[in-house]
Protein backbone atom coordinates (compact mmCIF):
# COMPACT_ATOMS: atom_id res chain seq x y z
CA UNK A 1 0.00 0.00 0.00
CA UNK A 2 2.58 2.38 1.25
CA UNK A 3 5.83 0.76 -0.09
CA UNK A 4 9.13 -0.90 1.43
CA UNK A 5 10.20 2.44 3.53
CA UNK A 6 6.70 2.70 5.40
CA UNK A 7 6.86 -0.94 5.59
CA UNK A 8 10.56 -1.20 7.21
CA UNK A 9 9.23 1.47 9.79
CA UNK A 10 6.37 -0.16 10.92
CA UNK A 11 9.17 -3.27 11.88
CA UNK A 12 10.93 -1.25 13.82
CA UNK A 13 7.88 0.12 14.93
CA UNK A 14 6.69 -3.86 16.07
CA UNK A 15 10.03 -4.08 17.28
CA UNK A 16 9.63 -1.12 19.67
CA UNK A 17 6.25 -2.26 21.22
CA UNK A 18 8.23 -5.68 22.30
CA UNK A 19 10.31 -3.92 24.39
CA UNK A 20 7.36 -1.58 25.68
CA UNK A 21 5.09 -4.67 26.25
CA UNK A 22 7.69 -6.65 28.24
CA UNK A 23 8.29 -2.94 29.95
CA UNK A 24 4.63 -2.78 30.72
CA UNK A 25 4.64 -6.52 32.05
CA UNK A 26 7.83 -5.88 34.28
CA UNK A 27 6.27 -3.28 35.75
CA UNK A 28 3.11 -4.89 36.79
CA UNK A 29 4.65 -7.91 37.82
CA UNK A 30 6.86 -5.87 40.33
CA UNK A 31 10.20 -7.48 39.01
CA UNK A 32 13.06 -6.23 40.95
CA UNK A 33 16.46 -4.32 39.62
CA UNK A 34 18.17 -7.74 38.31
CA UNK A 35 15.33 -9.53 37.16
CA UNK A 36 14.26 -6.63 35.43
CA UNK A 37 17.51 -6.28 33.53
CA UNK A 38 18.05 -9.67 32.68
CA UNK A 39 14.30 -9.63 31.27
CA UNK A 40 15.66 -6.68 28.69
CA UNK A 41 19.17 -7.85 28.62
CA UNK A 42 17.46 -11.41 27.53
CA UNK A 43 15.29 -10.02 24.77
CA UNK A 44 18.15 -7.48 23.43
CA UNK A 45 20.78 -10.41 23.30
CA UNK A 46 17.90 -12.44 21.45
CA UNK A 47 16.74 -10.07 18.86
CA UNK A 48 20.76 -9.63 18.11
CA UNK A 49 20.94 -13.11 17.71
CA UNK A 50 17.63 -13.65 15.83
CA UNK A 51 18.93 -10.79 12.95
CA UNK A 52 22.68 -12.64 12.88
CA UNK A 53 20.96 -16.07 12.19
CA UNK A 54 18.48 -14.83 9.69
CA UNK A 55 20.89 -12.72 7.76
CA UNK A 56 23.39 -15.93 7.97
CA UNK A 57 20.48 -17.85 6.69
CA UNK A 58 20.00 -15.74 3.60
CA UNK A 59 23.91 -15.46 3.04
CA UNK A 60 24.16 -19.03 3.06
CA UNK A 61 21.85 -19.50 -0.25
CA UNK A 62 24.74 -17.83 -2.02
CA UNK A 63 27.07 -20.74 -1.04
CA UNK A 64 27.63 -24.61 -1.98
CA UNK A 65 29.79 -25.45 1.35
CA UNK A 66 27.53 -25.01 4.19
CA UNK A 67 28.60 -27.19 6.71
CA UNK A 68 26.97 -29.11 9.21
CA UNK A 69 28.34 -27.06 12.18
CA UNK A 70 26.83 -23.78 10.18
CA UNK A 71 23.70 -24.66 9.74
CA UNK A 72 23.49 -25.46 13.44
CA UNK A 73 24.85 -22.28 14.44
CA UNK A 74 22.27 -20.17 12.00
CA UNK A 75 19.36 -22.18 13.20
CA UNK A 76 20.41 -21.61 16.79
CA UNK A 77 20.39 -18.50 16.20
CA UNK A 78 17.46 -17.89 13.90
CA UNK A 79 15.09 -19.85 15.53
CA UNK A 80 16.64 -21.29 18.89
CA UNK A 81 17.26 -17.58 20.03
CA UNK A 82 13.63 -16.59 19.75
CA UNK A 83 12.11 -19.85 21.61
CA UNK A 84 15.08 -19.21 24.39
CA UNK A 85 14.18 -15.91 24.90
CA UNK A 86 10.45 -16.80 24.72
CA UNK A 87 11.13 -19.69 27.52
CA UNK A 88 13.31 -17.45 29.42
CA UNK A 89 11.27 -14.83 29.88
CA UNK A 90 8.90 -16.56 30.72
CA UNK A 91 11.12 -17.98 33.99
CA UNK A 92 12.15 -14.25 35.02
CA UNK A 93 8.61 -13.18 34.94
CA UNK A 94 7.67 -16.12 37.35
CA UNK A 95 10.97 -14.92 39.01
CA UNK A 96 12.76 -18.71 38.72
CA UNK A 97 15.57 -19.67 40.66
CA UNK A 98 18.74 -19.55 38.29
CA UNK A 99 19.03 -23.12 37.47
CA UNK A 100 15.78 -23.01 36.71
CA UNK A 101 15.69 -19.87 34.42
CA UNK A 102 19.04 -21.71 33.08
CA UNK A 103 16.97 -24.90 32.25
CA UNK A 104 14.17 -23.21 30.44
CA UNK A 105 16.14 -21.32 28.32
CA UNK A 106 18.22 -24.03 27.28
CA UNK A 107 14.90 -26.30 26.89
CA UNK A 108 13.78 -23.37 24.60
CA UNK A 109 16.58 -23.20 22.35
CA UNK A 110 16.99 -27.08 21.58
CA UNK A 111 13.21 -27.18 20.92
CA UNK A 112 13.39 -23.81 18.63
CA UNK A 113 16.39 -25.71 16.53
CA UNK A 114 14.12 -28.92 16.16
CA UNK A 115 11.19 -26.61 15.16
CA UNK A 116 12.74 -24.92 12.30
CA UNK A 117 14.51 -28.66 10.95
CA UNK A 118 10.90 -29.64 11.38
CA UNK A 119 9.65 -26.90 9.31
CA UNK A 120 12.33 -27.56 6.54
CA UNK A 121 11.20 -31.20 6.52
CA UNK A 122 7.76 -30.28 6.16
CA UNK A 123 8.99 -28.26 3.65
CA UNK A 124 9.48 -30.28 0.95
CA UNK A 125 8.27 -33.80 2.90
CA UNK A 126 4.92 -32.34 4.23
CA UNK A 127 1.31 -32.42 2.64
CA UNK A 128 0.43 -29.07 1.41
CA UNK A 129 -2.80 -28.53 2.10
CA UNK A 130 -1.71 -28.76 5.91
CA UNK A 131 1.10 -27.36 5.80
CA UNK A 132 -0.32 -24.26 4.11
CA UNK A 133 3.50 -23.29 2.52
CA UNK A 134 3.91 -24.62 -1.28
CA UNK A 135 6.03 -27.52 -0.54
CA UNK A 136 9.58 -26.75 -2.42
CA UNK A 137 9.25 -23.25 -1.87
CA UNK A 138 12.51 -23.16 -0.03
CA UNK A 139 14.71 -25.16 -2.93
CA UNK A 140 13.15 -22.66 -5.57
CA UNK A 141 14.41 -19.92 -2.82
CA UNK A 142 17.79 -21.68 -2.36
CA UNK A 143 17.33 -22.40 1.41
CA UNK A 144 20.57 -24.65 2.29
CA UNK A 145 18.25 -26.05 5.33
CA UNK A 146 20.39 -29.37 6.61
CA UNK A 147 18.47 -31.55 4.40
CA UNK A 148 20.56 -29.71 2.07
CA UNK A 149 23.40 -29.49 3.22
CA UNK A 150 23.44 -33.11 4.36
CA UNK A 151 22.41 -34.25 0.49
CA UNK A 152 25.43 -32.00 -0.78
CA UNK A 153 27.95 -33.61 1.24
CA UNK A 154 26.77 -37.44 0.56
CA UNK A 155 25.09 -37.50 -2.59
CA UNK A 156 26.39 -38.99 -5.65
CA UNK A 157 27.53 -36.15 -7.94
CA UNK A 158 24.47 -36.59 -10.38
CA UNK A 159 22.28 -36.91 -7.42
CA UNK A 160 24.38 -33.70 -6.23
CA UNK A 161 23.95 -31.24 -9.62
CA UNK A 162 20.15 -32.32 -9.96
CA UNK A 163 19.52 -30.48 -6.02
CA UNK A 164 21.86 -27.67 -6.98
CA UNK A 165 20.54 -26.94 -10.78
CA UNK A 166 16.83 -26.64 -8.64
CA UNK A 167 18.60 -25.06 -5.84
CA UNK A 168 17.67 -21.07 -5.91
CA UNK A 169 15.82 -21.43 -9.20
CA UNK A 170 13.18 -19.10 -8.86
CA UNK A 171 11.12 -20.21 -11.63
CA UNK A 172 12.03 -24.45 -11.44
CA UNK A 173 9.28 -26.53 -12.73
CA UNK A 174 7.56 -29.02 -10.62
CA UNK A 175 9.52 -31.50 -12.17
CA UNK A 176 12.47 -29.96 -11.40
CA UNK A 177 11.72 -29.51 -8.10
CA UNK A 178 10.41 -33.32 -7.46
CA UNK A 179 14.09 -34.73 -8.90
CA UNK A 180 16.00 -32.17 -6.14
CA UNK A 181 13.23 -33.55 -3.60
CA UNK A 182 13.96 -36.99 -4.34
CA UNK A 183 17.85 -36.03 -4.23
CA UNK A 184 17.29 -35.64 -0.44
CA UNK A 185 14.94 -38.95 -0.28
CA UNK A 186 17.58 -41.05 -1.82
CA UNK A 187 20.63 -39.09 0.28
CA UNK A 188 18.65 -40.09 3.83
CA UNK A 189 18.66 -36.31 4.48
CA UNK A 190 15.13 -36.27 5.67
CA UNK A 191 15.56 -39.22 7.72
CA UNK A 192 18.29 -38.02 8.88
CA UNK A 193 17.25 -34.41 9.83
CA UNK A 194 13.96 -36.15 11.37
CA UNK A 195 16.46 -37.79 13.54
CA UNK A 196 18.99 -35.47 14.59
CA UNK A 197 15.18 -33.55 15.84
CA UNK A 198 14.07 -35.79 17.83
CA UNK A 199 17.54 -36.03 19.27
CA UNK A 200 17.42 -31.94 20.08
CA UNK A 201 13.12 -32.33 21.39
CA UNK A 202 15.05 -35.60 23.83
CA UNK A 203 17.61 -33.41 25.31
CA UNK A 204 15.21 -30.04 25.82
CA UNK A 205 12.61 -32.42 27.98
CA UNK A 206 15.73 -34.03 30.02
CA UNK A 207 16.65 -30.05 30.81
CA UNK A 208 12.93 -29.87 32.35
CA UNK A 209 14.09 -32.07 34.82
CA UNK A 210 14.88 -28.60 37.26
CA UNK A 211 11.74 -27.85 37.39
CA UNK A 212 9.03 -29.54 40.27
CA UNK A 213 6.46 -31.72 38.33
CA UNK A 214 3.03 -29.54 37.76
CA UNK A 215 0.64 -29.17 35.11
CA UNK A 216 3.17 -26.09 33.40
CA UNK A 217 5.89 -28.74 33.17
CA UNK A 218 3.64 -30.99 31.40
CA UNK A 219 2.65 -28.58 28.91
CA UNK A 220 6.40 -27.99 28.39
CA UNK A 221 6.80 -31.65 27.79
CA UNK A 222 3.84 -31.69 25.55
CA UNK A 223 4.93 -28.77 23.58
CA UNK A 224 8.69 -30.36 22.83
CA UNK A 225 6.78 -33.47 21.02
CA UNK A 226 4.77 -31.36 19.15
CA UNK A 227 7.21 -29.38 17.80
CA UNK A 228 8.56 -32.36 15.44
CA UNK A 229 4.91 -34.78 15.30
CA UNK A 230 2.98 -31.54 14.19
CA UNK A 231 2.59 -31.89 10.26
CA UNK A 232 1.66 -28.05 9.99
CA UNK B 1 27.48 -4.94 -0.58
CA UNK B 2 24.89 -7.36 0.21
CA UNK B 3 21.35 -5.99 -0.40
CA UNK B 4 18.47 -4.14 0.81
CA UNK B 5 17.34 -7.45 3.32
CA UNK B 6 20.67 -7.63 4.32
CA UNK B 7 20.75 -3.76 5.51
CA UNK B 8 17.12 -3.92 6.79
CA UNK B 9 18.24 -6.47 9.57
CA UNK B 10 21.43 -4.77 10.51
CA UNK B 11 19.06 -1.71 11.11
CA UNK B 12 16.85 -4.30 13.55
CA UNK B 13 20.22 -5.60 14.96
CA UNK B 14 21.81 -2.09 16.10
CA UNK B 15 17.78 -1.58 17.18
CA UNK B 16 18.61 -4.48 19.39
CA UNK B 17 22.16 -3.19 20.29
CA UNK B 18 21.45 -0.21 21.83
CA UNK B 19 18.75 -2.01 24.11
CA UNK B 20 21.60 -4.48 25.23
CA UNK B 21 23.93 -1.48 25.90
CA UNK B 22 21.13 0.20 28.05
CA UNK B 23 20.67 -2.89 29.95
CA UNK B 24 24.25 -3.44 30.44
CA UNK B 25 24.19 0.44 31.77
CA UNK B 26 21.23 -0.24 34.14
CA UNK B 27 22.77 -3.22 35.64
CA UNK B 28 26.34 -1.46 35.88
CA UNK B 29 24.72 1.59 37.73
CA UNK B 30 22.81 -1.05 40.34
CA UNK B 31 19.11 0.89 39.42
CA UNK B 32 16.20 -0.69 41.01
CA UNK B 33 13.23 -2.43 39.80
CA UNK B 34 11.36 0.77 38.99
CA UNK B 35 13.63 2.73 37.74
CA UNK B 36 15.39 0.17 35.29
CA UNK B 37 11.88 -0.70 33.94
CA UNK B 38 11.22 3.44 33.43
CA UNK B 39 14.06 3.56 31.28
CA UNK B 40 13.31 0.84 28.98
CA UNK B 41 10.15 2.26 29.15
CA UNK B 42 11.10 4.94 27.92
CA UNK B 43 13.62 3.81 25.23
CA UNK B 44 10.59 1.64 23.47
CA UNK B 45 7.86 4.19 23.64
CA UNK B 46 10.74 6.72 22.09
CA UNK B 47 11.65 4.51 19.44
CA UNK B 48 7.42 3.65 18.56
CA UNK B 49 7.41 7.40 18.41
CA UNK B 50 10.29 8.19 16.17
CA UNK B 51 9.27 5.16 13.86
CA UNK B 52 5.40 7.32 13.93
CA UNK B 53 7.43 10.98 13.29
CA UNK B 54 9.67 9.16 10.52
CA UNK B 55 6.70 7.89 8.84
CA UNK B 56 4.43 10.98 9.07
CA UNK B 57 7.51 12.94 7.79
CA UNK B 58 7.77 10.83 4.51
CA UNK B 59 3.41 10.76 4.37
CA UNK B 60 3.75 14.33 4.14
CA UNK B 61 5.52 14.59 1.11
CA UNK B 62 2.34 13.05 -0.80
CA UNK B 63 0.39 15.83 0.65
CA UNK B 64 -0.19 19.92 0.04
CA UNK B 65 -2.27 20.95 2.63
CA UNK B 66 -0.53 19.70 5.73
CA UNK B 67 -0.67 22.08 8.94
CA UNK B 68 1.36 23.27 11.06
CA UNK B 69 0.09 21.45 13.68
CA UNK B 70 0.67 18.45 11.57
CA UNK B 71 3.89 19.37 11.37
CA UNK B 72 4.55 19.77 15.24
CA UNK B 73 3.71 16.57 15.81
CA UNK B 74 5.56 15.26 13.42
CA UNK B 75 8.37 17.04 14.44
CA UNK B 76 7.78 16.24 18.11
CA UNK B 77 8.38 12.70 17.16
CA UNK B 78 10.92 11.98 14.42
CA UNK B 79 13.55 14.47 16.49
CA UNK B 80 11.94 15.15 19.73
CA UNK B 81 10.85 11.97 20.90
CA UNK B 82 14.60 11.25 19.95
CA UNK B 83 16.00 13.76 22.47
CA UNK B 84 13.43 13.35 24.98
CA UNK B 85 14.76 10.02 25.30
CA UNK B 86 18.36 10.94 25.75
CA UNK B 87 17.69 13.73 28.71
CA UNK B 88 15.24 11.44 30.08
CA UNK B 89 17.40 8.03 30.27
CA UNK B 90 20.75 10.45 31.91
CA UNK B 91 18.25 11.63 34.41
CA UNK B 92 16.83 7.95 35.06
CA UNK B 93 20.89 6.78 35.05
CA UNK B 94 21.48 9.59 37.66
CA UNK B 95 18.43 8.45 39.83
CA UNK B 96 16.78 12.16 39.47
CA UNK B 97 14.10 12.93 41.25
CA UNK B 98 10.48 12.68 39.49
CA UNK B 99 10.13 16.42 38.76
CA UNK B 100 13.84 16.36 37.70
CA UNK B 101 13.31 13.37 35.35
CA UNK B 102 10.14 15.51 34.06
CA UNK B 103 12.07 18.33 33.25
CA UNK B 104 14.89 17.08 31.41
CA UNK B 105 12.52 15.29 29.41
CA UNK B 106 10.40 18.27 28.33
CA UNK B 107 13.92 19.64 27.61
CA UNK B 108 15.21 17.14 25.51
CA UNK B 109 11.96 17.49 23.57
CA UNK B 110 11.80 21.13 23.13
CA UNK B 111 15.12 21.02 22.03
CA UNK B 112 14.99 18.47 19.77
CA UNK B 113 11.87 20.04 17.96
CA UNK B 114 14.55 23.52 17.72
CA UNK B 115 17.67 21.25 16.43
CA UNK B 116 15.32 19.64 13.16
CA UNK B 117 13.44 22.89 12.87
CA UNK B 118 17.17 24.29 12.65
CA UNK B 119 18.05 21.40 10.32
CA UNK B 120 15.30 22.77 8.00
CA UNK B 121 16.36 26.24 7.53
CA UNK B 122 20.15 25.21 7.14
CA UNK B 123 18.81 22.81 4.66
CA UNK B 124 17.78 25.71 2.36
CA UNK B 125 19.64 28.82 3.80
CA UNK B 126 23.02 27.09 4.90
CA UNK B 127 26.68 27.45 3.52
CA UNK B 128 26.62 23.87 1.65
CA UNK B 129 30.31 23.76 2.74
CA UNK B 130 29.65 24.31 6.34
CA UNK B 131 26.53 22.07 6.51
CA UNK B 132 27.61 18.85 4.94
CA UNK B 133 24.45 18.44 2.58
CA UNK B 134 23.64 19.57 -0.34
CA UNK B 135 21.48 23.03 -0.17
CA UNK B 136 18.09 22.33 -1.18
CA UNK B 137 17.66 18.45 -0.90
CA UNK B 138 14.96 18.76 1.17
CA UNK B 139 13.31 20.49 -1.57
CA UNK B 140 13.64 18.04 -4.14
CA UNK B 141 12.56 15.26 -1.51
CA UNK B 142 9.03 17.15 -1.16
CA UNK B 143 9.71 17.41 2.69
CA UNK B 144 7.08 19.34 4.09
CA UNK B 145 9.39 21.41 6.55
CA UNK B 146 7.56 24.13 8.78
CA UNK B 147 9.12 26.61 6.05
CA UNK B 148 7.34 24.62 3.11
CA UNK B 149 4.34 24.80 5.90
CA UNK B 150 4.17 28.29 6.23
CA UNK B 151 4.37 29.53 2.59
CA UNK B 152 2.15 27.42 1.06
CA UNK B 153 -0.32 29.20 4.03
CA UNK B 154 1.13 32.74 3.17
CA UNK B 155 2.33 33.16 -0.12
CA UNK B 156 1.12 34.31 -3.33
CA UNK B 157 -0.71 31.95 -5.79
CA UNK B 158 2.08 32.60 -8.13
CA UNK B 159 4.64 31.87 -5.69
CA UNK B 160 3.01 28.57 -4.31
CA UNK B 161 3.26 27.66 -7.80
CA UNK B 162 6.73 27.93 -7.97
CA UNK B 163 7.23 26.51 -5.05
CA UNK B 164 4.98 23.40 -5.54
CA UNK B 165 6.59 22.54 -8.88
CA UNK B 166 9.85 22.24 -7.35
CA UNK B 167 8.82 20.35 -4.03
CA UNK B 168 9.47 16.62 -4.88
CA UNK B 169 11.10 16.96 -8.40
CA UNK B 170 13.85 14.84 -8.00
CA UNK B 171 15.71 16.33 -11.12
CA UNK B 172 14.79 20.04 -10.27
CA UNK B 173 17.25 22.58 -12.04
CA UNK B 174 19.43 24.65 -10.05
CA UNK B 175 17.20 27.52 -11.64
CA UNK B 176 14.05 25.88 -10.08
CA UNK B 177 15.63 24.87 -6.29
CA UNK B 178 16.62 28.48 -6.28
CA UNK B 179 13.09 29.71 -7.24
CA UNK B 180 11.52 27.77 -4.55
CA UNK B 181 13.81 29.12 -2.03
CA UNK B 182 13.09 32.31 -2.66
CA UNK B 183 9.66 31.84 -2.54
CA UNK B 184 10.19 30.51 1.07
CA UNK B 185 12.21 34.06 2.05
CA UNK B 186 10.27 36.20 0.46
CA UNK B 187 7.09 34.55 2.52
CA UNK B 188 9.12 34.98 5.50
CA UNK B 189 8.81 31.62 6.21
CA UNK B 190 12.99 30.87 6.72
CA UNK B 191 12.63 34.06 9.84
CA UNK B 192 9.38 32.66 11.04
CA UNK B 193 10.63 29.11 11.93
CA UNK B 194 14.25 30.63 12.84
CA UNK B 195 11.73 32.81 15.71
CA UNK B 196 10.07 29.50 16.53
CA UNK B 197 13.22 27.54 16.83
CA UNK B 198 14.23 30.25 19.10
CA UNK B 199 10.80 30.41 20.75
CA UNK B 200 11.48 26.65 21.86
CA UNK B 201 15.01 27.17 23.25
CA UNK B 202 13.64 29.74 25.62
CA UNK B 203 11.20 27.26 26.93
CA UNK B 204 13.63 24.27 27.02
CA UNK B 205 16.23 26.56 29.29
CA UNK B 206 13.14 27.68 31.38
CA UNK B 207 12.51 23.72 32.16
CA UNK B 208 16.31 23.56 33.22
CA UNK B 209 15.35 25.63 36.21
CA UNK B 210 14.27 22.41 38.65
CA UNK B 211 18.26 21.77 38.24
CA UNK B 212 20.30 22.77 41.11
CA UNK B 213 22.90 24.96 39.70
CA UNK B 214 25.99 22.80 38.05
CA UNK B 215 28.67 22.50 35.43
CA UNK B 216 26.43 20.17 33.92
CA UNK B 217 23.41 22.38 33.90
CA UNK B 218 25.76 24.75 32.38
CA UNK B 219 26.26 22.24 29.72
CA UNK B 220 22.52 21.80 28.60
CA UNK B 221 21.66 25.39 28.90
CA UNK B 222 24.69 25.56 26.13
CA UNK B 223 23.41 23.26 24.28
CA UNK B 224 20.29 24.50 23.89
CA UNK B 225 21.68 27.51 22.49
CA UNK B 226 23.69 25.99 19.86
CA UNK B 227 20.73 24.24 18.49
CA UNK B 228 19.87 26.92 16.97
CA UNK B 229 23.11 28.72 17.17
CA UNK B 230 25.21 25.94 14.96
CA UNK B 231 25.66 26.15 11.16
CA UNK B 232 26.64 22.81 10.23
Amino acid sequence: LWGEPIAIIAGDALFAKVFEAAAANAKRLGLDGAHAVELFDTLSKASFEICQGQALDMLFEERADVSEIEYMRMVSGKTGALLEASAKVGALSGKGKPEQVRALAEYGRLIGMAFQMQDDVLGVAGAQEKFGKPIGSDVREGKRTLMVVRALATAPPDDKDTLLRALGKRDASEAELKAAIDVLKRAGAIDYVAERARGLVAQAKLKLKALPESRAKEVLLELADFTIKREF
